[in-house]
């Protein structure tokens, strides 16, 4: 089997780019980063995503991005909350976390090279933040050209570095789709970015409001209980 | 005064492009990493080196480079000792970090667009290690162009990143004369993979080799007391 590196956060999109990862026949060595978000729970979700779609191993690096700051998920700003998801798509949200995916692709690369590995997975996805500008196909586009003259044998010539992003184009209802007909356990996964004091997802950031909207769009049951 | 991001090591080449930097009237924000180097002793070099340059202000991010592995300067693989110049220059040495500098540049762009910088000051040199592929402009032009479609400023149109590498052509003699011109203290620099355990530079490491000889060739003296 060939060997790839998947950037897993433990949400659904992660999730379900695991298991594409694993159905195209990859070796997945997962790749998940504690970096200072308010939502830490996500990196349990992980690793028993990993267990369950059945990664080769994980490793997780510790990232002080709340040192850098400039985003709601790392510092003092608030993570907005019943927003639809009509508001959800205009502008940067302020939840974007600064440079965030080129410091974990940089980080994927690295352990590519380590790894002998000439392919990352990666769920970035264009459609609900619209507004995220390293989540673009030209993004990742540049990310592939500068890594291939990053690295050694990019600079032989014995590798051709891709950044495969599934999901790029689809929409929530059809990456839950996708993820359940690879067999994604969703309950597995984490997607709220402000959890409640007792441990359940809120059910108004952002982050769940989407989710709850690609279940319903789905026509599945999201297995998660909301706390609103 | 405009800001800048700039990379700080502790080096005496790195410390060169901090005087580049503020000598062209920037205001500096240094950035230095612990990144499980052998030669963490270069993190207090760069502590002096920040305060006698005049920077604004630092920050020292901590990361994991020793858990993905892969070179001599984080892993169990020897330090090169004795080496001539000549043989230095042949090949990419096992003390390449792999993606390192894509890695460090990756968080000088987050740090550059929270404190809404457009430029990072990067000490990258090809001529002694003319095999790191990630040291020479056309990788450097590659991040460019990444950082552009990366951030928010650069996807607005507001910004065009620019990663300075002012060193990149200079021989080590060279840079050590235009390090002295702008007033650069060498004996706050420090070079040495490898310290010996009474704290001094061993003299015989690679980076020792070349120091060294730079020196010889600027015809000015190194202040440091080599062990060998």
């Amino acid at each position: 089997m060939k060997p790839a590196v998947v950037l897993l956060s433990g949400g659904l999109d992660s999730a379900t780019t695991l298991a594409i990862a694993r159905s195209q026949g990859y070796e997945a060595h997962v790749l998940s980063f504690a970096y200072g978000q308010r939502h830490s729970r996500e990196l349990d979700s992980a690793s028993r995503v990993a267990a369950a779609l059945g990664a080769r191993n994980r490793l997780v690096l510790t990232l002080d991005l709340r040192a850098i700051g400039g985003s709601a998920l790392t510092g003092d700003l608030a993570v907005p909350k019943s927003r639809t998801a009509g508001e959800i798509g205009v502008g940067i949200p302020v939840t974007y976390v600064p440079a965030r995916n080129t410091i974990f692709l940089a980080h994927a690369l690295a352990w590519a090279e380590v790894l002998g590995a000439e392919d990352v997975f990666f769920g970035a996805n264009v459609m609900d933040y619209s507004g995220y500008p390293d989540c673009r196909p030209e993004y990742l586009q540049a990310f592939e050209r500068l890594a291939d003259l990053a690295t050694k044998a990019g600079v032989e010539g014995k590798s051709r570095f891709r950044v495969h992003a599934p999901l790029i184009r689809m929409t929530k209802a059809e990456i839950i789709r996708t993820g359940h007909t690879l067999g994604v356990d969703f309950s597995l996964t984490w997607s709220c970015y402000e959890p409640t004091a007792d441990g359940r997802p809120c059910g108004l950031c952002d982050s769940c409001t989407l989710r709850k909207k690609g279940f319903a769009e789905a026509g599945l049951t999201d297995p998660l209980c909301y706390a609103a």
